[in-house]
């Protein structure tokens, strides 16, 4: 399961080497550690075009991790940002004067008050003279208005715009093992942000990058919730928990305070009891495609909980090959396990009405589900059709629940660690980071969703890919 | 920008030593040669999974390409086709007798009946035996429903886990040449399927691959066309006319009976005039960046032809660059040739409403656009911009006027010719067909829109790519 590689050129001798012979040199990414650090620890830029709506929420945000703020100033493009700056007890940072830029953790951008293509400027006149200035394992987040309600035509492109933007920063700054994400904000949604900043900032982001989240406007405010341990109170049901993403799921998920129910298939057992235990969470030994399994399912959480927050429909199988040699239990067992059991896992807590209020239901599904993949038309389908599932119950959903899925890439597990060479030494090098991620970059992602703070993420397919160059 | 390789490979000797080394042996895709040659040529499979809407639809079309038509039987998750069969004189096919199968040029798949995950398993049963049996520049084409248009969650999720399944096939098949699409039907649209499945049965469509197509039901019922000439009487503009992808698409309109206004730039007259005349069609020397430029394509479409049926805005530039380096002016001369250039078009074209009824807008995007690309956020930016502008305005236009975009992938040109090899080689061969596509392949997807039966195709964006592992 170790990338030696990425080891190795990260040593002064393996980086010397790899300069000489012009290799790829991926950077140990940071990752989070402590519970009680900042989110963020170094200095961040913000700017914005004129008219947007959310620089102040930014700055809000920014402010609560032990930082150092800086405002843009300079070119007309951009919003003038000096009253910001005083409120928030931070400098303004005049990009004209290229020859004194600091060394920048993170580049946020409000670009809610683009209207048209020429406006689109702002982002040159932000980006260019401060790209260079961005540290290892940076950040660099944008805030748009989802295309498909924006009111003119020129306003939708401007900010779709801002999708082949972002991406191809994070091709241009991955080598840094820096990011670049895109927020999708619906007007009124500003009280939203919280829980994505932080996390698309914060090192729990590490091999997120390239993506594009949707945040929307909900009913009521934010709720309350620990910076700390933010699903303190909150009981989790994780499939597939006995090992690899699943463990790490468990494991994270526990960290931030839930109560968590653990469940494989009883031949996984032991695995699974070892990990229940070191995070005093409870094993459940259920085969999902079991016909009495939802009841199962249902009855251990109603009768233990009488209910359940976060649902992560985590177990998976693959079943590979070609789809003229693929024997026909290959195929009934991925779509089964990998697509038709959670649905039936989900109606069976819906038709009690386990899940409260703001409950959470993640999905993982695969690059596989949105590229397609040679040997895995089973597969591929099983997962797309988890993206359809997310994004059609998400319209569905009340009570302030909803459901969302990641999309992993080449993570570093027994599975990817049983590759060939080849096939390996590819999948973990062709991404913008040049390395493959860990089941703990998968598990972050899941608790951002988790959090009670991101009901405004709903219906959302993120990619844990290190932006992976395969896809649709 | 001949690939000398794929040549090579394609001579005995080159087949021998390519199967000795292992190397990649890219097919010699079939192209369209003769204006009145039958759309489809080789033995077509249809089949169904029962309570599908489409089959005698599907039949209808395929009947009229000079074919051998089956319909499939056996399976029990199969639609039973036999009265189909008889009305069509068809034979109808049994897929559990796997010894006898022939070889096919095309299997076409109404998927529309099926309602969860479990039904998806017709899919298997039809293809499972069938899909070996696939030719050389063979066809796979599935016809779904669009997800967000499912009533049910798990039928969305069904009918998304299609587009898993078709992108899978189009990388297992891709080696023999074929292709595979999945097209989404909206229900009520069978008249609709027309255009669309002569485009992708046949040889037009050889460097579209995996691709998903949104079929809308139009108020109206379909237009009547000429199969040979369908652009007879129709007046078309192209811009960046005078070579490579905008000479072929010019040629290509013309071809199919369409009048051409050929745009360029005033320095590129020369050849400008010459595609003109080889094509009986007019030429025009505008530079689009111009304040006046829009009225002055407008007045000359006015005042020659009263109007305009097809605008197709295939000028484009790229002005690469890393971002902290890129100078001031390559930002802007690309967001305005690629995005806001032809925003000013149309909006003078729409203010003195010159296009006309059941008229055609194609805008040219790129892959760069979708999956964004290193040293191009300007260029990426602003193709992502023209796929917003096709899905905003898509939901504004009257008159059966559609709007689409094709995003071209490596297309054999002067600009990919003058690429370094290692980059060229790499652009060339990482898609499921191992080769790079021609300008008439993005011409041919371009002509498909624009056909008078097409009015059910609006707001697409279809990669010519052979389905590049690029995306997003």
């Amino acid at each position: 399961m170790a990338d030696r590689y990425l080891d190795f050129v990260n040593t002064p001798l393996g980086k010397q080497l790899a300069g000489t012979l012009n290799l790829p040199t991926p950077v140990k990414l940071q990752r989070w550690k402590k519970p009680d650090q900042p989110f963020i620890e170094g200095k961040v830029l913000i700017g914005g075009s004129k008219d947007g709506k959310a620089l102040a929420a930014i700055a809000d945000v920014v402010k609560t991790g032990s930082t150092e703020i800086f405002f843009a100033e300079g070119p007309t493009s951009l919003a003038n940002s000096s009253s910001l700056a005083r409120s928030h007890k931070a400098k303004p940072l005049n990009l004209s004067e290229t020859s004194s830029l600091p060394k920048l953790k993170a580049l946020v951008f409000d670009a809610t008050g683009i209207k048209d293509a020429a406006e689109l400027k702002a982002l040159y006149d932000f980006f260019h003279p401060v790209i260079r200035q961005i540290a290892s394992s940076g950040r660099v987040v944008v805030i748009g208005s989802e295309p498909s309600k924006c009111r003119t035509p020129a306003k939708a492109a401007a900010h779709r715009a801002l999708e082949g933007f972002v991406r191809s920063v994070g091709k241009e700054i991955g080598k840094k093992g820096a990011t670049a994400q895109l927020l999708w904000m619906e007007a009124g949604a500003e009280n939203q942000l919280e829980s994505s900043l932080r996390f698309f900032l914060s090192p729990k982001s590490a091999y997120v990058s390239g993506q594009v989240v949707k945040i929307a406007k909900v009913g009521q405010g934010k709720s309350a919730a620990s910076a700390v341990a933010p699903l303190t109170g909150k009981v989790a049901l994780v499939t597939g928990a006995s090992r690899g993403i699943g463990e790490s799921i468990a494991h994270t998920l526990a960290r931030d305070g839930a109560t968590v129910v653990c469940l494989d298939i009883p031949a996984a057992m032991e695995a699974l009891n070892q990990v229940a235990k070191s995070i005093e969470g409870h094993s459940l030994g259920v085969d999902i495609t079991e016909g009495n399994s939802p009841d199962v399912i249902a009855d251990f959480l109603q009768d233990k909980f009488g209910g359940v927050d976060l649902v992560v429909h985590n177990a998976g199988i693959t079943r590979d090959k070609t789809l003229g040699k693929m024997p026909e239990h290959f195929w009934d067992m991925a779509v089964d396990v990998n697509m038709a059991a959670e649905e039936r896992i989900n109606d069976a807590l819906f038709a009690r009405d386990l899940i409260r209020e703001n409950g959470r239901i993640v999905c993982v599904s695969s690059m596989s589900g949105i590229a397609g993949n040679f040997g895995q038309t089973n597969y591929a389908l099983s997962k797309a059709g988890v993206i359809g599932y997310v994004e059609a119950l998400a319209r569905q959903l009340k009570k302030q629940i909803t459901i969302n899925a990641v999309a992993p890439g080449f993570i570093e597990t027994q599975m990817t660690a049983a590759m060939p060479i080849g096939t390996r030494e590819a999948g973990r090098r062709m991404n913008s980071l040049g390395q493959g991620g860990l089941p703990v970059d998968v598990a972050e992602t899941i608790a951002w969703y988790c959090n009670p703070l991101s009901t405004g993420i709903n219906g959302n397919v993120v990619r844990v890919c290190g932006q992976s160059l395969i896809g649709k």
